[in-house]
């Protein structure tokens, strides 16, 4: 058994997040055709997405939750790699003409502008097939019953479609240009970004057979952190630096986007998203050292400036 | 026992179709969120492309594959709703301005000419996200051992993605205004068409618990229907009535795309199809009279005129 304090002395989070990161970078490649398979185009246009960078945090919250409750990130790997392709695919589809129109992201041009608009449609669709072609894959998941294996998948999906991330975005769409509620404003960021967040967690403690106690608790814990994350993304909208954050910034006031700091200001928004990781924290009471990567994950979360 | 003279007698393919076309079509809403449901423009653009119409074959694929080992088509049913889910996305993305730039669809207007371009890309998403939903949703599957399931699942999205459905489309793309050899345009046909038709008939063999050698004979049968399929489209976009179509005819001449027609001339074409819907049936050989549904469809797909 690990001793609490030595747990505390040697996690430091930043190691912890890129370690993690390079965990899944060193990853991605065993679960994706190569980037040189026929049709060619397609498949630099998907490996360019994945590899422009990003932070991998989805994919490292499927694998804290899963050792949150002692389980393997060798048995969630597949789920969490899964989990950045549908992030990426996302961005891919938001970033296109007729919806964010963004020329730039993690700091490289999108990918319509390099491979232009019907590869990287079709790039987006290909990278959300990509994962559901990874989770269903049996022989990956020797060691994880079959039935979980299905929950865990029917939890991504339901996350992520017109009722879950789609419907956010489509809200969030919808919205530009025109005065919203606190209501509208908090179905947005809870659909487009919380739903994602909290079932990359749930899928991860699904995977290592947690009781529905330890389910229910990650899921309030998920569900606190996600929507803390969109509002720190509001934030750094408007202080963050561009060169950390690797895309424009200014964007949301620019495209006249409801936002946190628009409805309530800066210093409130800052206080929420301090009050929500807190309350979210708060569920982990019954967890041991294991779940310390989490909850100092979920520090990060209003902590970063990236 | 049915006899198979009795059966020939009373099975009428059109019959046949149009029943399972009504099957489907009443199946559908139950696995869909309502049309109302928050966002609401969302939904209405899923509904608004799924009940355009459509002949349902894949769906019925499903059914008729199952039926034909002795399976159950209620059982099989999410799976079939599923394909015609998937179907749906990929003829709201491949007529967007981007790529095809469609304004016709089963005789109505493509999605993003109703629901705009952003609505129309985030729809195809939510349809295709919408059908691992109700893949993975184990809950309608009680009677399928759960790693049937998964296999099943698994071999639609391979057939779907970059190396399958997607692939294809992404070279007939590339290939427009090109001159293609023979080679690339089977590979087209192949990827783009046959291998979801053979995945559809697979899946409703795999979830009917088929046995080794029930599943090679139905992949032989669907590889060579499914190409059939493709040339006859081909051919119909050059004979066919517009408005038994539902679509443009000629548009493959005016995008100065190659196609069967285009290469080997109509006679040979023809010919070429009758030829593969007989060696298809042929694998058929071992089954009963409750495979004949299929070899009826099969030979459907060559008389078609719509």
């Amino acid at each position: 058994m690990i001793q609490l304090g030595f747990f505390i002395e040697i996690l430091s989070i930043e190691k912890y997040l890129s370690e993690g990161k390079k965990f899944i970078d060193g990853s991605l490649a065993q679960f994706l055709p190569d980037e040189s398979a026929y049709p060619k185009s397609i498949h630099e246009s998907m490996n360019y997405s994945l590899l422009a960078g990003g932070k991998r945090l989805r994919p490292i919250l499927v694998i804290a939750a899963a050792e949150a409750i002692g389980g393997s990130r060798d048995v969630v790997l597949p789920f969490a790699v899964a989990a950045e392709f549908i992030h990426t695919y996302t961005l891919i589809h938001d970033d296109l003409p007729a919806l964010d129109n963004d020329n730039f992201r993690r700091g490289k041009p999108t990918n319509h502008k390099v491979f232009g608009e019907a590869i990287a449609i079709l790039s987006g669709d290909a990278l959300l097939t990509q994962a559901f072609i990874v989770m269903t894959n049996g022989f990956l998941m020797e060691s994880v019953p079959r039935g979980n294996v299905l929950k865990a998948a029917h939890e991504l999906a339901r996350a992520i479609g017109s009722t879950g991330v789609i419907g956010g975005q489509v809200v969030d769409l919808e919205s530009e240009g025109k005065p919203i509620d606190s209501q509208t404003l908090e179905y947005i960021h809870i659909y487009k970004t919380g739903f994602f967040f909290k079932a990359c967690i749930r899928v991860g403690a699904i995977l290592s057979e947690a009781n529905q106690d330890q389910l229910s608790a990650l899921s309030r814990f998920g569900s606190h952190i996600g929507l803390a994350f969109q509002i720190v993304d509001d934030i750094l909208d408007i202080t963050g630096d561009e060169d950390l954050l690797g895309k424009d910034v200014g964007s949301d006031q620019d495209r006249n986007k409801a936002t946190y700091p628009a409805l309530f200001g800066l210093e409130e928004s800052k206080r929420k998203a301090e009050e929500l990781v807190e309350q979210g924290i708060a569920n982990l009471g019954e967890f041991d050292e294991r779940a310390e990567p989490l909850r100092e994950i979920a520090r990060f979360f209003i902590q970063r400036t990236f």
